[in-house]
C-alpha cells in the first residue's frame, strides 16, 4: 500500500513517517507544499532510521503528487490548514483513496490547553465536509504522544481511537495503525463521535504539564 | 477523616463507598435525600464487603447531615441534580469542607454519547459557581469504570484526573484517591481545565460500546 503523509515534515507526520517506514512494508510518501522540503525531510528520516538500525521506503513529493499516488492519505497538517489542504488535493482523491485526519483544534490560555473545535463540531467532521463526497474519511492518530512516536529508541504500548462512517475504510485504517509496533487501534464509532476523541489531545497536554515525569503522555483504554 | 458520598446509593457512589470502606480507615457517610434509602444502602454495602472478606466504617444519613459531619463531601449525584444538591447542603459546608464533584453532562443519540456541558463550561465549574465562595471545590473521579469500581473481586490499575484551583484541597483529594488500591490521581490543572476531563466520560462509553470485550473501560495516562 502507498501512504501519503501530507504535511509529513511536521510533528505528528515525522513520528508516523518513521514508524510506518520502520514497522511496515508500505511505501511512505512525504508530502509538503514545498517538494524540496519534503525531500529534505525524507533524507533526515532515512538518517534517523539508519541510526536506529532500520530502513524504510520513503519518498518526498509536493502534497498533490503524494496524494495522487497514495491509497491512504494522512492529513498531518495543523488544524487551520486541514480544510484548505483537502481542497488543494481534492482532484487527486477518489473513492479508492482513504483520507485520514489526526488534527485537533485547541487554544491555550493561562490555565492550560482547551478543546476548540470548528463550527462543524470537530476538525474530523470539517475534513469530511470539505472532502469530495465519495472519499471515505477516517479520524485517527489524534492523541498520540508525538515525542514518543518520533523517538525510535522508545517502545510504547498506546492506543489510538478511530472514528469513521465507512466501515471498510475504518477497518483498513485500524489494521494499518496496528502495524505500528505497540499501537492498538480501537473503534470509537462514527464521525459524529470525533469531538470527544479530539478533546483528549488538549487533556494529554494538560496532564503532561501538571505531573512530574510525564512530559510526553499517551493514553491506554483499559 | 470523614467522607460523605451524597447520592451515595447511585452508580459511582456505590463503587467509591465500597472502595473507600475497604481500602481506607476513613469513616464513609452515605447520603441520600431519603435517609432510609441511605441506611438500606449501607446495609447492602456491608454485606458486599463481608462477602469480599472485608469490612469498613459506613453510616447512612440524609444528605444534609452527611455533609455537615464530613471533611470531604463527594457529590455523586446525576449532573442535573449537582447544582441543586450543592444548594441544599450549602449551610453545612464551610472553608474546612472540601467539595468534590465527579458528575459529567452527556447526551446520547444514535451515534453514541456526546459531551454536553452546562453553560458554565463544565459541571465541575457549575458546582464551583453554586457552592459558597469559601468552599474549595475539586473535580475528580469523572472517568472511572463504574462496574469495575463496584466489583470488589476486580483489581484495577486506573487513573483519575483531578482539577482544582485550591492547591491544598487538590492535594488532599489526590492523596485520598490514591488510598484506593490501583488508583492513581493525576493533576489536570485548574478548574478551567475540567471540560476536557469530563468529556472523556462519554468517550469511554463509546469505546466500550464499539469494541468487543471492553464493556467497562477506564483510562491510564502513560
Amino acid at each position: 500500500m502507498r501512504l501519503a503523509l501530507l504535511g509529513g515534515t511536521g510533528d505528528i507526520g515525522e513520528g508516523l513517517a518513521l514508524r510506518f517506514a520502520r514497522d511496515t512494508e508500505h511505501e511512505v510518501l512525504i508530502g509538503s507544499r514545498d517538494p524540496e522540503k519534503a525531500r529534505d525531510a525524507v533524507e533526515s528520516y532515512e538518517e534517523r532510521l539508519a541510526d536506529a538500525g532500520a530502513s524504510g521506503d520513503l519518498k518526498g513529493f509536493a502534497n498533490e503528487m503524494a496524494a495522487d499516488r497514495a491509497d491512504v492519505v494522512i492529513l498531518s497538517v495543523p488544524p487551520y490548514y486541514a480544510g484548505d489542504t483537502v481542497e488543494a488535493v481534492a482532484d487527486q482523491l477518489d473513492s479508492d483513496t482513504i483520507l485520514v485526519t489526526p488534527a485537533v483544534g485547541m487554544k491555550g490560555d493561562e490555565d492550560g490547553m482547551h478543546y476548540h473545535p470548528p463550527g462543524t463540531g470537530s476538525v474530523t467532521e470539517l475534513v469530511a465536509q470539505r472532502a469530495p463526497d465519495d472519499v471515505p474519511v477516517v479520524g485517527a492518530f489524534h492523541n498520540l504522544a508525538a515525542g514518543k512516536l518520533a523517538d525510535l529508541s522508545t517502545e510504547f504500548d498506546l492506543d489510538t481511537l478511530v472514528v469513521a462512517d465507512d466501515a471498510d475504510a475504518k477497518g483498513t485504517v485500524r489494521q494499518l495503525a496496528e502495524e505500528i509496533e505497540g499501537l492498538r487501534a480501537l473503534d470509537a464509532g462514527p464521525l459524529a463521535n470525533a469531538a470527544e476523541v479530539e478533546s483528549v489531545t488538549p487533556l494529554v497536554i494538560n496532564v503532561a504539564k501538571h505531573n512530574d515525569g510525564m512530559h510526553d503522555v499517551g493514553v491506554k483504554w483499559i
